[in-house]
């Protein structure tokens, strides 16, 4: 803080969903943070694309600008939120204000699961903050507590609803009965998804949150490129009425776990056939959860709004004020050092498996398939067979089971000849 | 650190069910805490009661002792744990500490619900560390949260399930029709209830959290005798009956709220009927929930265990490695200072009513009951009237009203020949 102890000057860059959210939140909560922490906090300068926009927020002449550097590089900038998105010029920004000894606040998941490890290198050999609360699960707590609170935990593994898009859709389908395309048409509708949803229901988004989950829950560097996915959009309303009527509610979750043997990380992204009586079963609608699991505290699990202009301005507000308090201290916050994690791939992964089989009806049939499990070791926990004669169906539930014997046994129950179709294939978790 | 830049020597005072899940945590954690920190944490001395008994822990020889301030005192100690429990020896204790110039974490609730403020200034004139996230929901991340990630958020109410002994009863009592007292001795038998329950189901140990989550999300200075309580003795099988019957689960809740125009706090403890939808209601068994509304946030909800050896050893253990880095950073955590709260009676709070009424079956009744309510300006959202003749029963549920108001609603209805008993008075919490 050059001039001023007292206050510190933030340079905002993006004033979108998130940036104009949080301009009139910080103006509201000034006085009480300036109470708590005697920090004032100054929105000094605000880079934009387009100056010329309406932003229903009240800004002092001169504080908009099209140049993003000149803020970062600006000797009156104490401060830097990057709340602009993508790649580049966040990289390059973030970048020149951490080389500045400028501390960061982000919410930037499609960066930090990229080239995360780059920029906290920076950050530590500068000396300065980088925090980003807010790229997981927008308005919930969940770096921070996994950060400090759990850094003396055994987390043997977390799993997350981290995408509220796909959670609405799935609630839709699983409350209403609707059918995918309709459900999703539903979210369209109502600004929860996107013209183009690839990114959302194909599981991308959330697979850039777990691995920066993976990243700070294992201490270990996880990009977006090792996640395994598979997204909702095969999910159909009969394979959520099979689950719901076994016990079950379909979640997209996005897992992370670490092998207590090798130290290798799993993860992945797809949807899952949660127990009814799971924390996770009752988030609904477009709220995100993230549930933690422990060899000392048991289970955890942070609920919340994982999206919204207003609830991600919240925690970028929070690390804000963090990086405002360690800056007028001169310490910061520090990650560690970032070692390449070992990744274990889905075929090395095990959970239960939901499999239902379209099969024709015919002497010897259940035999057969039984067969197919038998020959690749994976054994039935249940086994229930709907309708009869020509529309008979058939729904096994597995045992703890290696994705990969999973896989194989999937394989065999094709090439059958009373095997019609293999329908639903679900994984089941957290029994 | 005296000696030796790397390695943080810890006092542990108390070696009970947390202190002697401790031990073996640190052990099994101590080489990945140190290669995500740099920082060896090693329990060089241990004060208990009774150095005989058998703790399941192995110590070095001349580890254990009686006396627990030799401890405090020691130049060989760096850091302070309190698990002993109760208000003295433990506030000298810490307060020696302290003045010593040594980080403090502790878990005690009494304690801090009582003299926090008196320690919270203690540690930082000395500048050290006072951490405390294990005295509030066990093993769940909810102070540093609240402290930390929320210290910019208009925070407008906090609601917890915060003494799992109640929540274990209640649960037992909603899904298998248990009587109260049934309930109670079940909780006994596991070890979930201690043989004098009075702390737990009358709301005190509740109370206790309640003052502390008041005191860190609002700064300002609640007591154990500030909060208002009522416990779960009172409530019968018949009233959850009916709550489910409405749509309801009834919890005993924590509630802390704010007044946003006066900045009083309202910080109570009470049976409350939840909506089955409503994300405390679906924390079962012996589990604790925080859930939290701000403005900008919405809503949050941090679950997990808020008792047991292990998860509680796990909170402690993450503030344990805060207060270990920041010493050795030569910084520490600053909670800001505390005016004592103005505090708002429970007169003063609002809520929906449920009140059910045993009434005699003659003319005029219903009419005389609703002039009770309207006289006092309460107006009724629904009723239903169960059961005929003799036996009829009528259940009320009021908009939002001031206690107060229903007070003296209740006296009312009282004063009334026709009632022959008001029942059930639960508060309709989160609809
Ligand atoms: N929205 C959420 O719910 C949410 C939740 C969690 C995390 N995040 C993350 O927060 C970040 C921002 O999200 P958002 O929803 O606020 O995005 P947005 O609404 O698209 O806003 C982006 C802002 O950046 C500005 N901008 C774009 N390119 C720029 C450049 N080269 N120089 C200066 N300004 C530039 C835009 O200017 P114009 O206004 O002139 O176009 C706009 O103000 C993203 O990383 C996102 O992943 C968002
Ligand atoms: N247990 C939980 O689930 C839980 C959860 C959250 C918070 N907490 C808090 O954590 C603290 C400890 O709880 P706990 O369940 O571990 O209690 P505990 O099992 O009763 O253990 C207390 C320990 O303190 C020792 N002690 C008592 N007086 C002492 C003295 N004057 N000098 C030295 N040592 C003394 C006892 O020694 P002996 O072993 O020789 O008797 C015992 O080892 C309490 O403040 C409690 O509220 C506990």
């Amino acid at each position: 803080m050059a001039n001023d102890t007292n206050t510190v000057r933030i340079g905002l860059l993006g004033c979108g969903n998130v940036g104009g959210a949080l301009i009139p939140l910080i103006e509201q909560q000034s006085d009480v943070i300036e109470a708590r922490t005697g920090i004032r906090l100054e929105v000094t300068r605000v880079a934009v694309r387009n100056v010329a926009r309406d932003r229903g927020v009240t800004l002092a002449d001169g504080v908009l600008t099209r140049d993003a550097m000149a803020v970062v590089t600006d000797p009156d900038i104490d401060l830097v939120i990057e709340v602009i998105g993508g790649i580049e010029p966040a990289r390059e920004l973030i970048t020149a204000a951490l080389r500045a000894g400028k501390p960061v606040v982000t919410g930037n998941k499609e960066l930090l699961a990229n080239v995360g490890h780059e920029l906290f290198a920076i950050a530590d050999e500068a000396g300065v903050d980088l925090l980003f609360e807010a790229a997981v699960a927008g308005g919930i707590p969940l770096i921070r507590p996994l950060r400090e609170s759990l850094r003396g935990e055994p987390v043997t593994r977390v799993m997350g609803i981290l995408n509220g898009t796909t959670n609405f859709i799935l609630t839709k389908m699983t409350e209403e009965g609707a059918e995918y395309a309709t459900a999703l048409a539903e979210a369209q509708e109502l600004g929860y998804a996107e013209r183009d949803p690839t990114a959302d229901v194909e599981g991308y988004d959330a697979g850039a949150k777990a691995a920066i989950i993976a990243s700070i829950a294992y201490g270990s560097r996880v990009v977006a490129g090792d996640v395994y996915h598979e997204g909702i959009s095969a999910i159909t309303a009969a394979d959520i009425g099979v689950a719901s009527r076994l016990g079950y509610v379909v979640k997209l979750l996005g897992i992370v776990e670490q092998d207590p043997e090798t130290g290798a990380v799993a993860v992945r992204v797809h949807p899952a056939m949660v127990p009814k009586h799971h924390p996770l079963a009752s988030v609904r609608e477009s709220f995100n959860a993230v549930f933690v699991e422990g060899d000392a505290v048991g289970q955890l699990m942070f609920y919340g709004r994982g999206a919204g202009g207003a609830p991600t301005a919240s925690a970028v507000l929070g690390d804000v004020i963090d990086a405002a308090v360690n800056l007028s201290k001169g310490t910061h916050a520090t990650l560690g050092s970032f070692g390449r994690a070992t990744i274990m791939g889905i075929d090395e992964t095990s959970a239960e498996y939901l499999i239902s089989l379209d099969v024709s009806d015919e002497p010897g049939v259940l035999h057969a398939v039984t067969g197919a499990f038998a020959d690749n070791g994976v054994s039935i926990r249940a086994a229930e067979q709907e309708g009869i004669g020509p529309d008979a169906r058939l729904v096994f539930i597995t045992h703890t089971a290696r994705e990969a014997d999973v896989q194989a046994t999937v394989r065999s129950l094709r090439d059958l000849d009373a095997v019609l179709k293999v329908g639903g294939f679900i994984r089941v978790i957290g029994s």
